[in-house]
């Protein structure tokens, strides 16, 4: 069977303010200093799948960019634009929607588009492993990553560890745990990351969501219906808006008993905010992480991203400082999740030409 | 008796830095956001003497600034260059051997280049009794401010209070004292800060160099000898660079019994780094300066300069932020004194455009 990899992009992008913006989202920005994280996540998979069978999920406001700066060999017809963002079920719908429309049917794998792996090559063996497991067995696979510490940013999926197969039946899937819970979680030995890449057939998941997610799967059958006709465009912006907005692990993967975990150690993690930059760059003996030209003194667990000006630091520790071509930020590290508070107030004050 | 002013504007810029650089130093900033400081300086005495009668002591690499800066009524050949930085006695001693070799003699009033005065108009009026002092009785004078807080990053000059003078016998003249000493001086009645602004007779300042500084004085008459000939700038770049390194206030003000003080209250300050940029810009309610566009969030105590980008914090507190042209300084605020570390370790690495 065909094998098509999904590459979900449509996140906005407050979380890396001022770096990333409204059109420039996290995904689009070379955090690593290695390339775009869009494309590196699809040099990533296309160890497995070919470029031609490259589907991207993003959202109008960053369609534009996302043709300008995407490898080549992506199809552009393989760019799918949500006219609003409803959530990840709406957008694996669609996606395998339009496989079974265009292609029949197909294995489809599905990934983030800004996450970060250190051994890609280990990560290639998995993902093989994971289509001829759907191949083998029709069942919805995540790939759940084998937990390095008790980390509390990660969902948890435990499971059947006396299940032999290479792929093992998930029992439950866990929010967000305290530290005292993941650190049971991990001792356990039965849980794993849920890294939210899934592999499963497109038809599969259409049928999963006929029975769990019953409202969003009439919305993708007329989206369906309207698919290579001249109505497609106009269905999709009437429509897809409509689409419930819920999430695919909240919305079938944890409601199906056909789910199962494959397992993966090639240092995987979701660099979700500021803080977490010491994953893509290495630490000094300080544990600063700084990019760019910088001169610090006296300075310990800072995360410094300078752009194109020097960044001098002096008797300070445990911050944040972005600096780019219009705007700086200086933030506690322990606030990296409330960036988006900043965005929201320049929003407020009227100030769009920094969103 | 004709009245001079003499500007001491040769100190560098490294406590300022980023803003302030070698050929731009403190009193070449506009700070205030009024004007930059020593064009603030040049008008507040100009309240008293005539622009004509300005003289600006400074150093060869601020001269050609300078010139281009200046209010265009101070006559350029007022500006005396030292080729090399020697304190303030050679200054003081350099400008008093000009005006007594090409003016005779005259009431020559000191200042510094970077100080901030709020009530310029209060101040004139001290100046204007401190010069009738100087005509009446010839003393050297110092303009001493009367202390509103327990500061210890000034000196201190003790008098007669029992001296009933408009300007009192000086008796000590002391060091920055610690907290509780500083208590004790603002508490006794009988100390005033040493604002270092002295005025005196030209002719009488050059005897006491020849009494308390004779090494000194003998330069100086080398260099008042070739004053006007054509030898005059081979003297200076020949003997200056070779006079003693001695302060004004330690050569001779506190060896000298014939200083007195004149008392003024008229809001002054040395804003002598960044950490006091409050005495130029009101603060906010939790404590921060902010000059330009910023978006503060949870901060308190912090100074925020920015330049011409957008400078935003989140949850920080008692930094100093500062945004330039090329380059950005975060600083905690209790190392503000510190910041010439910087501009020593980009010297070392060989980063000079940043000096």
């Amino acid at each position: 069977m065909k094998c098509y990899g999904v590459i979900m992009a449509g996140g906005g992008g407050t979380r890396f303010w001022p770096l990333s913006r409204q059109a420039v989202p996290k995904q689009l920005l070379n955090l690593s200093g290695k390339g775009l994280m869009i494309n590196e996540t699809i040099e990533r998979i296309t160890q497995v799948i070919r470029e031609e069978d490259v589907f991207i999920v993003t959202n109008a406001a960053q369609a534009r960019t996302m043709e300008d700066v995407v490898v080549p060999g992506v199809r552009r017809d393989h760019i799918l634009v949500e006219p609003a963002g409803r959530n990840t079920a709406a957008c694996v719908g669609y996606a395998a929607m339009e496989i079974v429309k265009k292609y029949g049917d197909g294995v489809m794998c599905t990934f983030a588009a800004d996450h970060n792996i250190r051994q890609p090559e280990v990560f290639a063996g998995i993902l093989r492993q994971a289509v001829q497991c759907v191949e083998e067995e029709d069942k919805l696979l995540t790939i759940g990553i084998a937990p390095s510490f008790p980390c509390t940013g990660y969902g948890y999926i435990r499971y059947d560890k006396n299940d032999r197969g290479q792929a093992k039946q998930v029992l439950e899937f866990k929010e967000k745990p305290d530290l005292e819970t993941a650190r049971e979680y991990v001792a356990s030995g039965e849980y794993a990351w849920n890294s939210g890449m899934f592999v499963w057939k497109a038809s599969t998941i259409l049928k999963n969501f006929q029975t769990y997610l019953p409202e969003v799967y009439q919305c993708l059958t007329q989206i369906g219906e309207a698919m290579g006709t001249d109505r497609e465009q106009e269905v999709i912006d009437r429509i897809y808006p409509r689409i419930p907005s819920i999430s695919v692990d909240y919305g079938i993967m944890e409601k199906s008993p056909d789910v199962k975990v494959i397992h993966g150690e090639f240092g995987w993690s979701d660099v979700g905010s500021w803080d977490n930059m010491g994953v893509l760059h290495p630490e000094d003996d300080r544990g600063n992480v700084a990019c760019g030209e910088t001169v610090l003194l006296d300075t310990s667990g800072c995360v410094v991203y300078a752009g194109k000006k020097l960044v001098t630091t002096l008797g300070v520790e445990d911050l944040i400082i972005v600096e780019t071509d219009d705007a700086i930020m200086v933030c506690a590290k322990d606030r990296a999740q409330d960036v988006k508070k900043i965005v929201e107030t320049l929003k407020d004050k009227g100030m769009t030409e920094y969103l």
